[in-house]
């Protein structure tokens, strides 16, 4: 039976990292526990949803964990509750005995808390993932992928592929991502710097932002496994499972348009601005468009709500070329797609009032291209 | 026809006090928008809910508002989207011009956004309070008793009275408030520095909070004027009205102990603490209750669930008399209480398992007491 004592603030942070694969609302009930195993080396804690899986590792070499470990076993406690508890301890170490009946017994300064707990043969297995040949990443540069990507995917079931984010290793060395919901896309390509085996894989949307908040700043770089339908992100202690979405990604290149008529570069964060204050009146329009028009160089948005109002504004530009345009869209894509982009400057191509528009960011015009379509109206 | 300019933030800032009293769910739908009373001598907003409202005075003397006024008169907007729509604006200045069809221009930047307002005459009048005589107080000092006892007050209709604070003035300088929801009480007395006349009301708990939030720290008096069933809060820029509670507050001074068995000093904070721990276990019992047991000096907690676990622990004391006690009650009113007290340190006075106990706060025995009644368990 299991017994431990550990620095509780090292405890509750991994507790809550592992929590974050952790629904309170599971159709199946045992994955609401997170399982606690406790071997000569450390402990892991795992938590599931069925969907992604997270296995975070305590070692006893780990100095702030100050772990020390009398004997060994594994055991299944209501996730949230327990972690509410260890939160609530008043020392800064406890001591975790598992006594009878898988009853745990915490102890903390003057405090003692018997909790109930489960057999952990309940528990399902977590698939494995076989753990050879990874591919190496940044972790930096995947959360900027993601974040430059993940928000582009669909968040409706209608066609579950466009959840997720389509990744895609070519010649052993040329990544590219790309997610789109149908109406707007974005597609980010990376050299990597360490060659690896190629892929083709489109990974859950919602995973890849667990990820993100998952693989905090501190870890330098995260390896990449694939098996049929898994993938596992990796770091020294934390092994991140999410499944993989089934079924052909659509065809995206031939989306992506290379002549324009008109080109126009912005200042990102005026822009972004302006189509905020767009979205307060759009909200309340029928279509919930905004129009852009330009004409001799200078670019005005308008919205038009019979019951609210309207917005009239010329947006400053730092570049303009092209013929007279008109062209209503989505301002909230405009806003997500700006948001996504790092550099001052943005620069946005039209073809015409019914074909996607492109928008590249200013300091990077090769690897990061987003594709808004427009909205008929009359 | 209103036209004046003004700096944005400072409107803005205006704008989201006055909003405090407007509810966005009102069932008088007029009630959702802000009024807009221009006169030369500045702007007034007015809010209301029906039971508080709020008058918001910019005056064109003062320096930080930037006010020009051009034009004067009235006009209704709908607030939640005015402010939004405010807030937006691009440059530190805004144009505010009505036009035709009670319809508002606001230019800010290259910016011009339309809004429809609406009539001001269909704005119910918010009633006036004779503002002669006032009570002066402190704003801190009322913001304290308010954060002292307005928790206390009941949230549940069946007896309207308890969901409102008693205010008592006697002898022109004696006031005493109290807040019960016939499980807890609490009360405050102090004496006041200026004289006023004898008053006896109930100001609904919630108009109090909202008091403490509009009230910002950097108004130092606040005056108090009373009529009718109206309660008028006025500082130099803001009038707060509120309904009073009509009905006789039952009389609590009775209910107050004066001799007991048992006398406990705690380190407020690590009660509170072992409070919060036991009522993660006492949430999960039958009865949703703490067993504390005082033997030979020494206080214990427990709960005991009989699905999720146990707590048992023994609680720091910093005096203790008495002889053995044991006694049950619904954690989060010790807890509540406790965030009441400001004091390190609180003395709990006990008569038996079945009446209520009392709390004063250490630095603070005369004019702050609260009571708590315990939970008869078998």
């Amino acid at each position: 039976m299991i017994h431990f004592s550990i620095n509780k603030n090292l405890f509750l942070q991994a507790l809550t990292t592992t929590k974050r694969a952790i629904s309170h609302k599971n159709a199946i009930p045992i994955l609401s526990t997170i399982k606690i195993d406790v071997s000569n080396e450390g402990i892991t804690l795992i938590g599931s949803n069925g969907q992604i899986s997270i296995e975070n590792f305590i070692s006893v070499k780990n100095e702030n964990a100050g772990l020390l470990i009398n004997s060994l076993g594994s055991i299944l406690l209501e996730a949230n509750f327990f972690i509410n508890i260890v939160s609530s301890l008043p020392d800064i170490t406890l001591d975790f005995k598992e006594i009878e009946q898988k009853q745990v017994v915490l102890v903390s300064g003057k405090s003692e808390i018997t909790l109930k707990g489960k057999d952990p043969d309940q528990y399902p297995r977590i698939q494995e993932v076989a753990a050879s040949n990874p591919l190496i990443l940044e972790t930096k540069i995947l959360k900027q992928i993601i974040n430059e990507t993940a928000f582009a995917a669909s968040t409706q079931e209608s066609r579950p592929i466009l959840t997720g984010v389509h990744f895609v290793l070519t010649d052993n060395q040329s990544l590219k991502t790309v997610a789109t919901d149908s109406h707007r896309m974005s597609q980010k390509k990376i050299t990597l710097e360490k060659t690896g085996d190629n892929f083709d894989v489109v990974i859950p949307s919602r995973s890849l932002r667990e990820f993100s908040a998952v693989f905090t700043d501190d870890i330098e770089t995260v390896e990449i496994f694939f098996a049929n339908n898994q993938l596992l992100f990796r770091s020294e202690n934390i092994s991140f499972y999410t499944r993989l979405l089934e079924g052909n990604y659509p065809d995206t290149d031939r989306l992506i348009p290379t002549e324009f008529t008109n080109v126009v570069t912005f200042t990102t964060n005026k822009l972004r601005q302006s189509m905020e204050r767009a979205r307060l009146l759009s909200n309340a329009t029928q279509n919930g468009t905004v129009k852009l028009e330009i004409a001799k160089g200078v670019v005005r948005a308008h919205v038009h709500s019979p019951e609210v109002g309207r917005v009239d504004e010329e947006i400053d530009t730092v570049h303009s070329s092209g013929e007279e345009l008109a062209i209503s869209f989505n301002p909230t894509y405009l806003i997500e797609a700006l948001k996504a982009i790092d550099s001052e400057e943005v620069t946005i191509s039209f073809i015409s009032a019914v074909r996607p528009f492109t928008l590249v960011p200013e300091d990077d015009t090769d690897s990061f291209i987003q594709l808004i379509t427009p909205v008929r109206t009359n």
